[in-house]
C-alpha cells in the first residue's frame, strides 16, 4: 500500500517533468526501490546473495541534476560523487577474526583518536571498476586480480587477508544495489574503492588487532573529456617513489604520502604528472600512481612494446598485466619486461626510436605521454604524432571488453538485469 | 551549589577510604574540577590560555585502580591509558585555513570514508612528553623542537604547517588540564601525542584541501622495569625503511606502515627490533623507531661515539640531537656523525674496539643493544658489560633534566602548581 501510495506520488511528478527517458529511469528507479525492500526475494543468478546483513537506506541521494550531468557530458571530478551504500567488514583478532560483512548506507566511520591507521598508516586499497556493458549488464574487469593483490597489500602491512570470494560477492552485490548511480555506458563508469585500515586504538607501533574493510564506491567520467589529451611529465631525480626492501610493489597508502609534495612542485612547473625515477642511473619506473609503456623501434629496426619489470619497485597493475597479455597474443611485435634509464630514453629519442611513451591503470585505462621535464629542458616526445597509435588500439581494446562490445573471459558480470535507462540518450558525446 | 554538593559527596566517600594519600589527591582532583568550571580565572603565569575553545568532561575516567596499579609499579602497555581530553583543531583552505583550537573530552573521530588519511596516508605525527618533576611541576622537555619537526613532516606530505606558538600553548594547557593522570615523578610520564591528518572526503591523489590536528595523551611508565634490560636486533638486508629521495628523515605515518611486517618477523626469530640497513654496503641507519649510537675505541685508542649523519634517511630525533649536545658539551671523547656499515661493525667488534651499541628516542629515552642477529649469526655486543656505561650516563643526564633534578634550559616549566599527591608513596621501587 505504501509502495502504491509512493508510486502513484512520484507518477504525478513524472508527468510535471514530461521526459520520457526520466519517467522511464524514475520507474527504474521505483523498481529497484522495491527490489530493495524484498532483497529476500529471488534475484538474478549472477546477484548471489552471500551471508550479507543489509541496511538500505531511506531515500537515495540520486536526483535527477545528477543524470543531467551525465547527459551533458561534462567532466565530473574524480572521487566526489559517491554512491549511496557501503561494504563494512570489521575484523577482530581475539573475536573469530574477519565477522560478518554489511551494506550499510554511506556514513562517516567512527574511529578511536588513537586507530593505527591514522598513525602508522596501516592501510591498503583497491582500485576497480563497474561498467554498465552495452548490452545494459553490470560488467567488472578482471576483480579476482585486484582482490589477490589487496591481500598481498595487507600482508605487508601487518593487516589480515580477507577471504576473496566472500569479498567478491560483497562487491558484486554492492554494484548489484547502487547500479542506478551508472545509467550509462562508456565512457562513465563505477569507481570501486576497497580499502582495509587498522582501527586498534592503542598508540605502540605493532600490528593492528582490529581492522575493518570497507568498500565505497563513486560515478566516474572519463578521464578525457573527448579524445585524448596527452599529459607532461617531470622528472626529477630528487625524489623517488620506491626502492629495493621497500613496498612500492604493494598498494599501501602510504606509498601515495610521499607522492603528493612532487607532485605539487610538478604543477608548479606546468607537468601533470611525476615520472618516477630510480637511481643513480635514474631509471624510468612509474608515473604519478600509473605504469609507464615505451614503444619503440630497436636497432634493427623492429617495433618493440617495454615496460619495467616487476622488479620488487613496480607495482603489479591489473591493466599492465593486460596489455602484456594481449600483445603477447597479437604477436605483431616484440614485448619486453626491461628497465629504461632517462639517458637511453633520450638517446633513442634523439634517434627518432622511440615511437610512443604512455602510462596505464585503471583510473584512466590509458595516459598517453607528450613530453618530459628533465634537468630544466623538455623531452618532445612523439607519441601524439602517430597515425594510427598503439596507446589508442590498446584503450579501444581493452574498453571494448570492459563495456561488452566484445566478449572476453576478462569481464565478469556482475548484474544481468538491463537497465531501462535509454543510455542512447545519455551517450556520451564524443 | 552544586559544586559544594558534589564535594561534600565525594569528602563523604574520601572518610570511608581512610588513606591519607588517597585524600589528599581527591581534594586535589576536586579543586581541580573547580578550576576547570572556571578557566577563565586567573591562573598560574605559565598556565597560558590562548583562545582556546574548552569543554572539559563530565566526571574523569582516573581512578583508583589508575593510581593502585602506579603505585604498585606495575608495567603499563605502552599508549593504552588515555587521559580525559583532546586538542583537536581543523583546517579548511577555502574558509580561512586554521580554525579556532578546542580543548574536548576524549572522543571518536568522526571521517568520511575517503577521507585522504586513511588512503593515500597523509598523517604526521609527534612523540613528546611531559614530566612531572621532582618538585611537582609538569615539565616538558624542548617541546619547540618537536613543533618544528611537525611543521617540516607537514610540508612533506601536503598538509598545512601551524602556529607552533599556538599549538604549544594548547599542548601546555592540555597538560595542565589532564595533569591528574600523571600523580607521580619518574619513571611515569605523559605520552603526548600530536597528530595531523587530511580530513577532505575526495578519492583523488591530492594534498587535501581539509585536515585535522589532534593532541591525544597517554599516561606511560618506564621502559624497563628495574634496570635497564638490553634489547637484541634483527638486521635483515631484504627490508629497508628509508632511501634517498624517500622521507624516512620526517615523521610521517608511512615511515611506519613498512616497518610493521619485518617487525613481526624480527619477533618471531626472538628479535625484540629491527636493525634497519640501507645499500650494498648494508649501511646502519637506525634501530626500530630510534636512532642509533655506537661508542667505540677508535684505531688510536680514543674513546668515540658515533651516529649516522642526518642525510635525508635519518630523522632527525630529539633525544639522538640532546645526546650529540650534551656529549660535545662534555668534551670527554670524540663525536661523530658518520655512517657504519654492517661489516665495519662486525670487523671492530672482533677486535673488542666495541664499547657500547645503543638507540635513543622520546619513548623509551636510551635501549642497549646486546646482540644483532644477521646473515644466521647472532652478533654479541658488550654493551651490557661495561662497568661505567655511557648509555646509563646518558639516560641519567637527560631524566634528570626532564624530571627537574637538575635545572637546564632545555626543561620548559608547563604548569607550576605542585601536585598535592605524595609523590614519595609512589615512587617508581627501583
Amino acid at each position: 500500500m505504501a509502495f502504491t501510495e509512493t508510486c502513484l506520488s512520484v507518477t504525478q511528478k513524472m508527468f510535471k517533468q514530461k521526459k520520457t527517458c526520466r519517467k522511464l529511469y524514475s520507474i527504474q528507479h521505483l523498481l529497484a526501490k522495491r527490489n530493495r525492500s524484498t532483497v529476500s526475494q529471488n534475484e538474478p543468478e549472477k546477484c548471489l546473495k552471500p551471508d550479507i546483513d543489509i541496511t538500505l537506506c531511506k531515500s537515495s541521494k540520486l536526483n535527477d541534476n545528477f543524470t543531467s550531468i551525465l547527459k551533458s557530458g561534462a567532466q565530473i571530478n574524480f572521487g566526489t560523487i559517491f554512491t549511496d551504500h557501503m561494504i563494512k567488514i570489521y575484523y577482530d583478532k581475539h573475536s573469530g577474526g574477519w565477522q560478518k560483512p554489511y551494506i550499510t548506507p554511506l556514513e562517516h566511520l567512527s574511529l578511536h583518536p588513537a586507530a593505527k591507521v591514522l598513525h602508522y598508516a596501516t592501510e591498503v586499497f583497491e582500485g576497480m571498476k563497474a561498467y554498465r556493458s552495452v548490452h545494459g549488464q553490470m560488467n567488472m574487469f578482471r576483480p579476482e586480480l585486484n582482490l589477490q593483490r589487496l591481500n598481498a597489500s595487507a600482508k605487508r602491512v601487518g593487516l589480515p587477508e580477507i577471504d576473496q570470494d566472500i569479498l567478491l560477492k560483497c562487491i558484486e552485490r554492492l554494484v548489484s544495489i547502487d547500479n542506478e548511480w551508472l545509467p550509462v555506458s562508456a565512457p562513465f563508469s563505477l569507481y570501486i574503492r576497497p580499502n582495509l585500515i587498522g582501527t586498534e586504538g592503542v598508540l605502540g607501533v605493532a600490528n593492528a588487532d582490529t581492522a575493518l574493510l570497507y568498500v565505497i564506491m563513486c560515478t566516474v567520467g572519463p578521464y578525457f573529456s573527448s579524445k585524448f589529451k596527452s599529459v607532461k611529465l617531470m622528472a626529477n631525480p630528487n625524489f623517488t617513489r620506491a626502492w629495493p626492501g621497500g613496498c612500492g610493489d604493494f598498494k599501501l597508502g602510504a606509498n601515495y604520502a610521499a607522492t603528493l609534495y612532487p607532485q605539487e612542485l610538478a604543477s608548479k612547473l606546468g607537468c601533470h604528472q611525476m615520472l618516477w625515477l630510480f637511481g643513480e642511473d635514474r631509471q624510468i619506473t612509474e608515473m604519478g600512481a600509473m605504469n609507464v609503456f615505451i614503444y619503440y623501434k630497436n636497432n634493427n629496426g623492429e617495433n618493440v612494446l617495454s615496460t619495467p619489470p616487476l622488479n620488487g619497485m613496480i607495482l603489479p597493475g591489473i591493466t599492465r598485466r593486460s596489455i602484456l597479455e594481449l600483445t603477447r597474443e597479437w604477436n605483431e611485435f616484440h614485448v619486453e619486461e626491461k628497465t629504461f634509464t632517462m639517458d637511453e630514453l633520450i638517446e633513442m629519442n634523439r634517434n627518432n626510436q622511440i615511437l610512443e611513451f604512455f602510462a596505464a591503470g585503471t583510473a584512466a585505462v590509458i595516459s598517453p605521454v607528450s613530453s618530459i621535464l628533465y634537468e630544466g629542458k623538455d623531452i618532445v616526445l612523439p607519441t601524439m604524432e602517430q597515425t594510427t597509435p598503439l596507446y589508442q588500439r590498446l584503450y579501444d581494446a581493452i574498453t571494448d571488453i570492459q563495456y561488452g562490445r566484445v566478449p572476453h573471459e576478462w569481464c565478469r558480470i556482475v548484474d544481468e538485469r538491463p537497465h531501462l535507462y535509454d543510455s542512447r540518450n545519455y551517450k556520451y558525446a564524443n
